[in-house]
Order: structure tokens, then C-alpha cells, then sequence
């Protein structure tokens, strides 16, 4: 194959905040190591569920950058000896991407590098900004060209055009023109730069190893190399890392926290710590709550959908005194589309990843713990499944509150229309899913669980938007138009 | 690159049997469907764990046969509709392969196909034989040529070799000169025949779909094409299935029954079913009776070490009523060699797939249960992991007795002299890993757990010759030397 | 093999008018065909000598851009019928690129595409800017961020910020800022718009199609579609190509015209016309007219060095009566490094390419007939060579003038200073290279054969710099100073 | 993509010796050099024009023999230092593989190896088998399996059958057994062996290099690493080069000698000797003849149809004194379907390859000379192309006589049936290609051009079977009927 791009849809309209856009990702740096580049390449590793659609790092060696971005997990980019020790120098800066499109271009994968009037410039960020069309159409009408369709090229653009002295400077220059959720790692000259938006609704964390700084998205990336936890960056801070060591800048308009409840239920990984938090232990007290709140009478085993429910379902069935077991056998390898051929067969699918655990199902009341449900299909096929193993009666108990509204600030989720509990009651959920009963958390239950004494209006301290609908910040890209003419570059 | 294959050692070598040449394998086999290949890609994927090296698929559509076989996982292979529909025809069948040696070897991937006598035989094996190298030196001598360094080729020389008249009398023929743990699926005109070794070391049932007959390695591949399981093939028993339906022929000289038992400790699937019993169920029962066997005094939480540990743990902890963490993350995704630049990182290694969860381990003293000791090294390094989390106390209990032997039916383990219980005592191995107490299962227990009353010498029904060194099956070849020139096929 | 860009050097290092960024290529456009895709394939097919590193095609379907660049040749990036019918619309671009330097940068590869205010914009060019690096260095200063390192992209920042209305208008403004001989083929929203520089120092021709308007580097490239041959542009001429036909629009200063003289004597197809010429007829002219320059007494046999010489060898075998054999005979396939492992076989290398045709050689007083000397090193082996084949002597003639300074617009040359008759004077050429005597073509006898009276100094209608350091274009950048920081992309 | 191999029609109708099967090949081999490997490569290289298909190059270091091939060209498989240091020993055998079946099979690429009973055994030959089929029924029949569809296999099977005590006594043993045209090369233990077929069909010469031995199947291998010709083999001759130097064995029973005339024609490249001969000077002297037997009244110039034309037409130039032009021009680049979208452009192919040079065609009366007509469809094309230019007349000249039969002893030819000289007059034929006259070279002439006084019977010393129907050898395999299943092996 000959190394060609190719991009399934038109450009312009990428450049709509639509869902395909956005991006879930992990971000990570290393300030003054001999191994930054392959303490990047396994901070990556650590944050891979945060992004596997491509990964990259750039390097600086005090004169030059080097760069290596690949589609693909990081174990395919960046297993291989040589490529690590190309990527000389003692900064460096990393990204995993994640996006729902079908296809990968070269050109969109992070961390993005332009070579501006004052140097090379390298910047990867993980978020979501809610004025990106808005700002990109202002630039391309005084003639900017862009290469990518991301978020994140805005701020190299803006960092080149900024009229300030120094990078971070202009880098807070970039910061104060866009809206919306992001964490922002960048590389310049003999620095790392980090920031995190007014709200912090993405985490950011920095971190210690020997004589070098470590940022990353969570703290299971400190962990895989051997760091020792600093703390969170705050809302609205950026930190400039350089020889004379870390120096904080706070943001001139403080804003209240924000921070992404998602994380917690879903996103995060469960050995990392946020807020200070165990995130196991969080998902843990939720599944608690659940049990508390939603109880199922005669029910004979708490039973987790892999792997998602799993700490949720443990913290129900410690709570409720019923036995966990592993009802739902996960299978790791991943099967794709090899039972298309006819249809007679299509319905198979569930059971490329999912078997039921048949003697343990048989003849009981179970109890299934998930952490969301978005589209209902393949919770469906689950409990389709559960029940032909046997299953007496299926209740399913779900550790987030109904997914009614669409995120903006990162996470994805489907359009606001797409989402089953924005299209459907909780009652009528039930029917088409099939189980004998369904309850999710209540909204304040999360807060319990999250050790709130209650969901508290302004003050309230998370994002919850996708939950609530309060969103954090306004849209200002929602009624623009798409422009002009597109281009579809086959390579 | 070009489509060249590349053998890191001599061919002559690889004909010894050696433990890089023993196969952990999966097969699977349909007569009568439409869909015969793409239940078969299906029926592979479930079988994946058992061999991630290669899988091949050869269909027969009555009149030519169709095969494909591909280096890494079945869905790497045959996930493209196109590659499923090429393989045409109502009978398939299929193999995945396991191999611990480094490069793949195209000619090594099954089934084989040869053009004999009598037209088309296809051939997969799950195994290892005993005399291959012995039976191989005659063949040789006698003008054969051979093309791979699998055992199964020799079923292919002897059926073509074989004085009989029918297909499956020329393969019984074979199976009558070959020694070994074995089940075998071949595909030759209108007809699959499957057979078990005489012992029935290796599993093997028989399933159905409408009017569809299907064999497999577990019942895990039945259940994910929606198959009926009907029962497991006899010790030494052979079917042939044509149109005329399913035939039994029995071993002429019976032997008796010695099931693998590291099938139920570590190699099946737990939401397969063996002898009847669920595995699943069969691990937590051995789970369950290391509790009684080895109680932890003053134990806070039960932790399995993920994955193989998680059922024995979850009886352990229901039988203890110690509450059951994942004190261990794993990371699904394989990192691989990125930490290698320099010594200085890389002791990192063991953090690719697993983290500690700091906040259930610190302080706490920790039963971890895993399923084996092989080496040492890994357990060494997760204990280490758990200390670091700051574990009060690390007690560690093995659900099998130790690995004192080297297997050489078809399980994949270390040369003896290479295996921890064979160089060291249980108190030695507690020193080198690290915890502050260990047991192992008792092989008397191991057997209780798994129903039975006792282990009942030469009636123990159970292979156990890797825990206990009382062999099934001798070993002819172990005398045998190599032989004149080597080839190394770069390509 | 992920697909990832490797750059070999840093990319501000490219920015600088070295030889390496020298583009020697070519262009071809369609207007108003539906297989416009296919055409330009079959175009830059028949242009693949201009460049053989890269090939891209953009089309536009009146809606949307579709644009495909590859690596290697345009056969190999073009020929999969899927890869044309995906390039959809009736107009369509299309450039062949040639680089001296070793890795093939995706970013490079032309047309390169920008989302600019007015729309879509996509721009190939054939030749070299000499002010290029002036001009990228103040539109950096000004913000732009450099995607490429090829001065193509400098015609689609100079559009970008152009203030002017219409799309040709901008191109107009962009090429009235560049310096150098270029031939520039764009498509903008619905139209073709081609232009030549001042002095019409590269070529570029006008075809039809039927309904359809081409463009096209040469006239080969009209004659592969069956397209016929209207007229060259003008030096300094831009034409508009859109439904209301062809619109010219002269250079608002005309310039003398001042056509590459080596277009004639190496860098065209022969079958190709330039001025109305027959290429092939012209180098037949300039052999007979070497003929006449310089006989060779008691000369047996004219052989050409092949296949840049042939032509000229007939020329010169004709006018001199003797007689034209095939007495180096040419490997067509080319082969690369594998004489490598050892310095006792290195020096076969000339051999890969050519072999001695000894049965006519033996014996003979050669004339060999060149097209050109470059660094000699390659002239001295194939002397060698044929003296080895028994050559009683060899005479060598040169088809151009000694070639001692570089070209700035558009033919790769070495630097001046490594040109060997820049260096060293006929006679000691003519011993290093090891001929019994050298004449190289005079520059008057050059023009004399394309017809002219005389080199007429000012008038002289051709651009001669590389033979006669008369230099058509001055280069602004001479002076200009490598700045900042250095990114070497490893992908 | 998987390193799969995919074969494009069933194995069993390989095995009969239809024309997919029938291998012009070139072969190559070295003995006691330390760049044994790298001078294969060479050697292959040179030979390319023999088989394009693959090539394979097998080396022996007094103990491991090396392996390595590859479909596609030498210098694909081959040009990478590390391949070739890789390939250890002072003694080698290479082949490059010629097929007209469109996909390659990595088990078909020769050189063959097997394990034997003596040891290791490599083979490569160039030709073709006319009992392959009834043999390879035989040896089935036995118990032999068949891994290729080569014919070369059955030297492997023959030898290992062979109740002989020497390797070459054993290969000896075989080639009494087969019957066709052929040269085989094969390494075992330490020594090189090499054959010629009983009559001499197909070329294999014998060179030296220093101390080293080489045979090769043309001389311009031995040209390219500058070994000097000693002699060719003797028809039915075998060698056997070891430490104590060549030793030549006899056929036991020799046949008249039959070296094929097509070799003359078309096959060899035109530097080579064959029998002595300079090939490039024979096809001189048959254009001449051919000036003699058909001169054109009225002919402006004599046009070559490139390159296998070429020196026929200078030959035909020189004895007419009509002048020699390039009259159509040749693209070196390979351009293949871009042009299928649509029918409207289809016809457009031939230019793929040609163009008319107009400037010299234009009003002329054309003499235009190739080597052969096969098919005629590609004669047609060039013709109207010819005529598209200006043309006033076309006289069609061919510098062999009609070939009315298929070849069977390597040379790739259609069925008879298909040959358009078995079908149709000369008479029609010129109607069909449009010219307004044709004539082919007399076999008589063609004799006379090769400086025998006569085509003389039994003892004409050239097989001109496909020129006169006369076979050399006759075709047991005729009548044989295909036999059972057929496996098609995607991967």
C-alpha cells in the first residue's frame, strides 16, 4: 500500500462541531528525562482507553523536533526500538486520539507541530472547544490555511498570530479565544506547557519522577512509569515547565469547577485517582447507592456486563449481600464482521465479545449492573442472551443517571435525538430491552455516592450536562452554516 | 513486503520434540450449512484463547476444496467478507494454531491440505504426539518429503501411505501408529471425520445446528453459532459425518480415561462446558476448596490475579467470606517493547498489564489467588507491584498443585528443569516471590473439588502427568538424534 | 506498516533554494471531460520522465474536491480502477513530482489543496521559484503556517491573502510576486486556470478533446488520450478554462521569451513537439550537426550511449555514413544495491544497467555518441566497459555544450561547483574519462541546429544559463540565512 | 497484509501441462566464492528478461543451507543489504520463475528444497516436462504429496525415490526418467550439479570467475559479475562441481542435438552468445536476410516495433540503405488498467506503451519490422497508430517465420489454436493487422541468416517446433485426463 491519506467525508464539514469531531483522548509530557520519549510512548500506553484511534509524540532535543505520529494503538507505533531512539531528547509530549469517524488521516493525529516565526510549536489536547467553526471561519477569511480538521490546530494558529512575546503568553493569548472542555500538553524551544479550561471539566495532572515533571491525563500514567502524584492542575491553570522549575499561571477570570462526572462513571480508568479519589472506590460506592436506592427482591446473583459494570456490580452485591459472579464471560479477542455473509447468521454478533455463563444463570434471578445505556441494541442482546442461558428473571440496574443530552465538551456520545433515554421513558426503555425491572441512580444518589451532600445548583462542582442538561458552556458554534466547497482527498 | 516466510532455526530441529513445537490448539469442524465457513471463523473465534499464533480454515463445496490460512488472529484473517465467501461449500473445517516459538511459519499453519491418491484430505490437529520424530525418520527414508515441522503432517503421510480403502479406515490406520494426546478433524470428499486420542487427553464434543453437525475443541464455540451441544466424543473414539449422518467407530484396543485437568485449571473457557460440568464452576469449587485447604488468618481481601485467577478467587472469597477486589487492574491492551531503550526503565515491564488499585490494597493484608507459578519472574513482580500499593501483607494461594513436569500431550509448558516447582521447594518459591505466605491446591484436593473422592491411581480419569510425573503415554522419541543438513529459509 | 510520513531532514532546512528542492516535473489538467480522472492518469502516465517520485490528481465534481496523492509512479498509485471512479467530476489536475532527495514526504506531493475563503483551491507546479525562501520567510513572519516544503505552496498562501476578487485575479497577484521559470495547472470552484512565467522558461501546451480543454506539460500527453494539439501558451500567458471556454490573459510587462535550450537536448519525450518541433528531429540535427563539428577519421561504428544518445547517434551515424549499432546494450530492469556485501564486487555496478555488445565492439574504433557529461563518473565506466570489450578506440561526442553552471529553474542539476566542466577543461575530461578524443557540441552549432542563424545575445530566445552562465532570472534568495528550529517528522 | 499465498485455480489441472504451467525461466549458480549470494543476485538480475514472475536464490555454507524467495522481480527480493548477507556460504543456486498465470504461489518459486534422506537438497530448472503429468500420477499413487504444481518438484520426488548412493547419480536416475526440455541446477551437500536435457533444448553455460565456478543460463550473466565464458554444456550433459573441480558425465544414451531457434528469435538478450553466436549479431543477419527475401518497393524508412525489432531492422536497414528511425517511441514506464472506466477511452491502451514519433511517419511509405506475431491483436494497434500518424503505407516485415505451434518445452506460446498463424493465411493475417504488405522471414532463411547451408532434416540442429510442427519430443501426457478434487488455496 502506498502511504496515503484518505478522508471518508468532506472537510468543511468536519469543521461543524458535530460528533464525529470530537474527541475523548489522553494526554501526556515529560519534562527533563534521558527517556522522555519512551516514558511517553508508556504513559500512552497507561491512557490508551482513552483514545485508540491513532498516537503520537514529539520530542525536542534542545535544537531539533522529531515526530512520529501513527494510526493505530501506541503498541503498533511505538513498539519498536529504533523509532523510541529517534525520538531524541529529554522533553517530550504525547497524544492518543480517539474519534468515531471510520477512517484515520495522518494529517488530524496528535500532537499537531508548526515551525512559527519564533520556532517549532507542538500541541496535543484532549477536549472538546465549543467555538471552534466560529473561530476557524474568522482565520480562514484573513487567510489562514488549515491542514486538519481538529479542534486543536485553532491553537496553533492562534499561538502564531498572537501578538505577545513569549510562547505561554501566547499560548494564553489562544486559551482566552476558545470555549469548551480541553487539557492542552504543548512543546516549545526548552519547555513544557500545560493547561487545563476555565472549568477543568478534562483532568490534568502533574506528576514527579526523580528530577523530571510529569503531565498527564490520569494518574494510572504516573503510575506505569513510577511517578509519584504531585496534584491536579486547577481549573483554568496553566503551568510553564522549564529549567527554573514549575511556574503556575492562574486564569485571569476564574470560573467555577466543572469537572466531568463521566469520568468517574465510565471514562476514567479504575486504578486512577481524580480529585483524589480512587475511581474504583467511587464506582464502588455507586454501585452501593444503586443497591440502596434499587433493590430486587429475590434476586440470586449480582451479575456485572463486562467489563464496565464490574466495580459497580461488585459495590452492589457487597451492599445487598447477594453473590457476585461472573453471569456474562467476556471474550477479549475482537471479532469483526466475518458473519456477514448471510443474514441467517447476522444475529450472532453479541456473541463475538459476550457468552452467557450458563451455570450460573440458569434457573435465576439476576441482577445485571451496567454503567450506561446509550443506544438500548446491544443491552438488548445481552439480556436476549441472558435469558436463553435460562435466566428466571432479569433485572437490570444501570450506576449513572439517564444519558438524555449530548456532550460538547469531549465525551463521546450520540446526537441529543439518538439517545435512548432522551427518545424514550424509563418504563418504555424497559419494555424494548426486555428485563423484568430497570432502575438507574438517581442524579442526587450520584452526588451521595461521590460523597456530596447534595447536587448543589451553581455550586454544584461537576459537569453534568450529559445527566441534567445544565451545560457548562454555551454553544456558540450551533447555528453556524457550512460553507462553501469540500474536499474528499482519496490519499 | 514480500509475501516470504522466514524460519529462525533449522528445519531438522524442529523436527525433535522439543516444547517449541507443542501445540495448544483449537479445532472445529461443520458438515451440512450453508454457512459452513463463516460458523467455522465463528467457532475459531471462540476458540481464539487456545491458539493466537495463526488460524486456517479449508472448505469442500463437493467438488474442489478452498483454503486460507493467515499468521495471527482468526480475525485478522477472516474478518473480510470477501475471504469468507471464497471459501465455498457446506462442510469446513478449522484450526487455530498455538506456538511459542517466534516467527510463524506459513507451511506450519493448519489444516493441511495435500492432493492424495484418493483426492483432497485436509487435516487440523489439537496436540502432541509422542513418536513423531521416530515415525518422521522412517517416512523420510523411505522417499517422503516433508514440508512442515508439524506433528499433523503425519497424518497426511501415513493416510496417503495407508493400504486401506476408505478415508476414514486409512486415518484410523495412522491414528493406530501414532502416540500421543491428540483429536484430530479432517475433511476429505463428502465427509468430516473427527477422532480423539486413545486416552482422551485432548477435549473434543459434537454439536448441532438445524441440521448441521458441528465439532469443536469446547462447547464455547457451539454456543456462539447458537449450536446444541449433544455430548463429547469418546476416549478413543472416531466419527465419520456424511450425508448418511453421524457414525461411531470405537477404539479397537480401549484405554482408559485421562482427561486433561489443566483444562479446567488454566486452558478452557470458563463459560465452556467439560465432562458435563461447567469450568467456570469447576474453579470456583477448586477456589472454594484452597479456602478450606489454606485459610489466611487475619486476610482483609480476596484479589485474583487477573484474568486466569478471577473464578478461583471469587470462590475463595464466598467460601471465606472474605470480601472479593480487583485489587489488580489489568490493561487490555499488549504493550510491548517500548521501555527498552535504556536499563534504567526497564523493570517497568510488568506495569503494561497490570496496576495496582492503590486505594484497596493500601494497608490491607491481600490473599491473591492466581492459577499457576510457572516461572516465578511475573508472580515476583506483581507482588512486588502490591507491596508497592502498600499491602500490609501478601498471601499468595495457587489453584493447582505445583507444575512439577513438562507436559507432552498438547499443553504448552517450560522444559522440567525450567519449572519453579521442579528447582525449588513451596518454602523457597514463597522466599523468591516474595509473599509472606503460600499454598498450592493439593492434588488430592484438586481432584475432591472436581467431585471426585479421591485420585484413584490407575483409575484416576484424569491426566495429571504435569502435577504428579506419572506420564499417560510414553515417550518413544526422546532418545532420537538429529540428523545431517539444516535449511534456513529466509524466504 | 503504519502509514506514517518520514522527513530526512529538518524542514527549514528545505526551505533554503538548494538543489534538492529543485522540481523538474510535470502537469496536466482537464476541463470538461467525465472521465477527467482517467485522462489525467493517462496524462501523467505519459509525463512520468518528468518525475518519477510522487503523482497526484485532483477532480472536482462541481461540489466537491477529490484528491489522491501517492508515492512512486503514477502507475502505481493509479491504476486500480476504484482508486480513478472515486476521483469524481469533469475537470481535473493533475503532477508528476521529481526530487533528487531520498524519502518521499506525503505533504510534498502535489496538487496540494487548500480550504481557502472563496473555496476549494488545488495547485500543481513544474519549474522552481528563485525567491522562494524570501518570500516564505515574510509570510511566516506574518503568521502562515508551512505545511510543505515544495514553493508550491507559496502560490496558495499569495492567493489566500490576496485581496483581490476573482480566483484568477489572486493567482495573478500571487505569480506577480514569485521570481523563476514555472509552469503553473489550478482548480478553483468550476474552472482550469493554467499560466507559464515571464519568460516561458518551462513549457506547457493547450489540447482538445472532443468537448474537452487539456493542458498539458508536452504534446505526448495529448497524443496518449488522442487529444489534439492546439497551441503552446505564451511566455507570461495565464488562461481561464471554465463553460464559457478559454480566455487569455497576457502578462501585464512582457518579457522576452527565453525557452529551456535543454528541453531539446535531454529532458523531453522525443515524440513530443516543443515550438512546433519534432524533439526527436531536433536531437537528430544536433547529431548531424556534431557530425559535422566533429568527424572521428577511420571511425567504424556510432554507437549511442542509451537511451539518452540514440537519437543524436542516428543524426550523426547518417551524416557521417558510418554505421549505427547497438553496441551497449541496455538491462531494463533496474537493479539496485545487492552488490553491496563486499569491496571485491562494488564495482559492478555500471553493469546493472548496461552490458558491452562485444561481438561488435571487438576490434573497433567506437564513436560513442552522449547526450550530455554530468559528473563523469558514469561516462568513464561505460568507456571502460567498452574497452574491455576490445575496442581498438573510443571516441566520445556530446549532444550539448560542456554543462558548466547550475540551473535555478527547474532541471536538477549538481551545484556548479561539483559540475565536472566547471571544474576541469575538455582535454582533462577527456582524460579522466578515458576516451581517445572528446568534442562536445559548440553553442553556436546548438542553435544553428534548432534552426537559428546565431546565438543572438539578448533575443536569443532560449535560456542557455546551464551552458552559458547567462542567467535568465536573478535569485533573490542567494543570501538568505537558515533561521530557528528544526522538526525532523519521523511520521 | 498476512503473508498468504492465493492460488487462482485448483492444484490438480496445474498438474497437466497445459501452457499456465509452462516456465521460460533463467537459472544461475556459483560455486566456492565468498559472495556466492550476491553474485546469484547478479546473475539473476541479468537474466531477468527470462522470468519476471519470481525469483528465488538458495545458499549452502558447508552445513545450513539458506533460503530465500520472492515474488516479483530480483532486485524487489534481493536488493536489501541484509537478505543477501543473510544468505551465508560460498556456493548458491538461483532462479528466476516466468509464468503467464496471474497470481504467484510462494510454493512455486524455485529454487525447490527438501529435507532428504542424504540431506539437504535444492533445485531450480528452466524448461518444461512433457510426462510431468503421468509421472506425477505415478508417484501419487505411491504416497507422494505433491506441495507445488512445478514441475521441477518432480526432480525432488524422482531423487528421493532414486535407490542410488550419490546425489548425482540419483538426479541422473530422475532425468531418465523425465522427458522434455530443460536445464537444472541443484545444490547438495558441497557440491553444484548441472544438466542440460538430452537434446540440448534449453541453454546452460559454464563460466569462471577467479576460482570460482558459475553456470548460468546465458552468457550476460556471467557478464555482470565478470566472469569469463568457458563453454556450454553439452545437450544431455550433466556436471558436478565440488573441491576436486568439474566433472562432466555423459548422457548414456545421446540424442541429436535440437537447441531451441526461438532462443535466436526473441528469448536471449541480444548481448548474450549462444552456441558461440552473438545473439544481437544473429538477429542483424536474419533482418538482412530478410532485406533479401522481402525488400519494400518504395520504402521510405525501416522502423523497429521496440525493442524486439530493433536489431532485425538494423540489420534490414543496412542491406536495403533505407534509412533506420525510431519511428515509434517507447515508454519505459509500465502503465497498466487506469484507463478501464469507461469503454469511450479503452482503445487508448496500446499508447500506454508507444507512440508514433509523427514527425518521422508522416507521408512516409514505412517499412516496420518486429520479431512475431502471436496473437495479432497488439500488430493491429501499432499499425492504425502508425496510420493515425500520416503513414502513406505500412509494410509489415517479421524476422520469423509464422509460429503456427505451441511450444511444450518452455517457451510460453499460446494453444495452437489460438496462434494466429494456425488459424489464418498470411494473406488474411495482413488483412487483419491492416498493412498493406506482410511478409515473414522463410524457415529456410532463417537457417541461412544462422549460417547453415540448410534446413537439413533430422539433423537441422535446432528444435523448430513451434515454427514447423516438428517436435522434438514427443507428449505423453497428452491423452492423461484430469484426476478428482482440486483444492484452490486462497492463503
Amino acid at each position: 500500500m502506498s502511504n496515503v491519506e484518505t478522508l471518508s467525508h468532506p472537510v468543511s464539514e468536519d469543521a461543524l462541531p458535530d460528533k464525529s469531531r470530537q474527541d475523548k483522548c489522553g494526554v501526556f509530557g515529560v519534562f527533563n528525562h534521558p527517556d522522555a520519549a519512551a516514558l511517553t510512548a508508556l504513559g500512552l500506553h497507561a491512557l490508551q482507553h482513552r483514545g485508540q484511534e491513532a498516537a503520537g509524540i514529539v520530542s525536542f532535543d534542545g535544537e531539533t523536533f522529531y515526530s512520529k505520529r501513527s494510526a493505530g494503538l501506541v503498541d503498533k507505533g511505538f513498539s519498536k526500538k529504533e523509532v523510541i531512539s529517534r525520538l531524541k531528547g529529554n522533553m517530550a509530549i504525547g497524544h492518543n486520539r480517539y474519534s468515531t469517524s471510520g477512517e484515520v488521516v495522518m494529517r488530524n493525529i496528535q500532537p499537531l507541530y508548526a515551525d512559527l516565526a519564533f520556532g517549532g510549536f507542538a500541541v496535543g489536547q484532549n477536549g472538546n472547544l465549543t467555538n471552534s467553526h466560529t473561530l476557524r471561519q474568522e482565520l480562514v477569511q484573513k487567510g489562514a490555511l488549515f491542514q486538519s480538521t481538529t479542534d486543536t490546530e485553532l491553537f496553533i494558529h492562534l499561538v502564531a498570530l498572537s501578538q505577545k512575546n513569549t510562547v505561554h503568553e501566547r499560548l494564553a493569548d489562544a486559551i482566552a479565544q476558545v470555549k469548551g472542555g480541553f487539557s492542552v500538553v504543548a512543546c516549545a524551544d526548552n519547555q513544557i506547557i500545560a493547561a487545563r479550561d476555565p472549568h477543568g471539566i478534562r483532568p490534568l495532572c502533574l506528576g514527579r519522577l526523580d528530577k523530571a515533571w510529569i503531565v498527564a491525563s490520569e494518574t494510572c500514567a504516573l503510575d506505569i512509569i513510577g511517578a509519584r502524584y504531585e496534584r491536579e492542575l486547577d481549573p483554568g491553570e496553566m503551568i510553564v515547565i522549564n529549567d527554573k522549575g514549575v511556574t503556575s499561571i492562574k486564569a485571569p477570570d476564574p470560573k467555577s469547577k466543572r469537572f466531568c462526572i463521566f469520568e468517574y462513571i465510565y471514562f476514567a480508568r479504575p486504578d486512577s485517582f481524580m480529585e483524589g479519589r480512587s475511581v474504583y472506590a467511587a464506582r464502588k460506592a455507586i454501585g452501593e447507592q444503586l443497591a440502596i436506592e434499587a433493590p430486587v427482591k429475590g434476586g440470586d446473583i449480582v451479575v456485572p456486563v463486562p467489563d464496565g459494570g464490574t466495580p459497580s456490580a461488585i459495590g452492589y452485591a457487597q451492599q445487598s449481600g447477594l453473590p457476585f459472579e461472573l453471569g456474562i464471560i467476556r471474550n477479549h479477542y475482537i471479532g469483526r464482521t466475518f458473519i456477514e455473509p448471510t443474514d441467517k447468521i447476522r444475529h450472532l454478533s453479541v456473541k463475538l465479545k459476550h457468552n452467557a455463563n450458563r451455570a450460573f444463570i440458569e434457573g435465576k434471578s439476576v441482577v445485571l449492573v451496567d454503567d450506561s445505556i446509550v443506544r438500548g441494541t446491544t443491552s438488548r442482546k445481552i439480556v436476549d442472551m441472558v435469558r436463553q442461558a435460562g435466566a428466571k428473571e432479569v433485572h437490570m440496574r444501570i450506576s449513572s443517571p439517564p444519558t438524555m443530552y449530548s456532550c460538547f465538551y469531549g465525551i463521546d456520545t450520540p446526537n441529543t435525538e439518538d439517545l435512548m433515554a432522551h427518545k424514550y421513558s424509563v418504563e418504555e426503555i424497559k419494555e424494548r430491552i426486555g428485563v423484568d425491572s430497570l432502575v438507574y441512580i438517581s442524579l442526587e444518589g450520584l452526588y451521595k455516592a461521590l460523597g456530596k451532600e447534595k447536587r448543589d445548583g451553581e455550586n454544584r462542582e461537576y459537569c453534568d450536562a450529559c445527566l441534567s442538561g445544565d451545560y457548562t458552556v454555551e454553544r456558540t458554534d450551533f447555528l453556524a452554516n457550512k460553507t462553501g466547497k469540500r474536499v474528499t482527498a482519496l490519499g
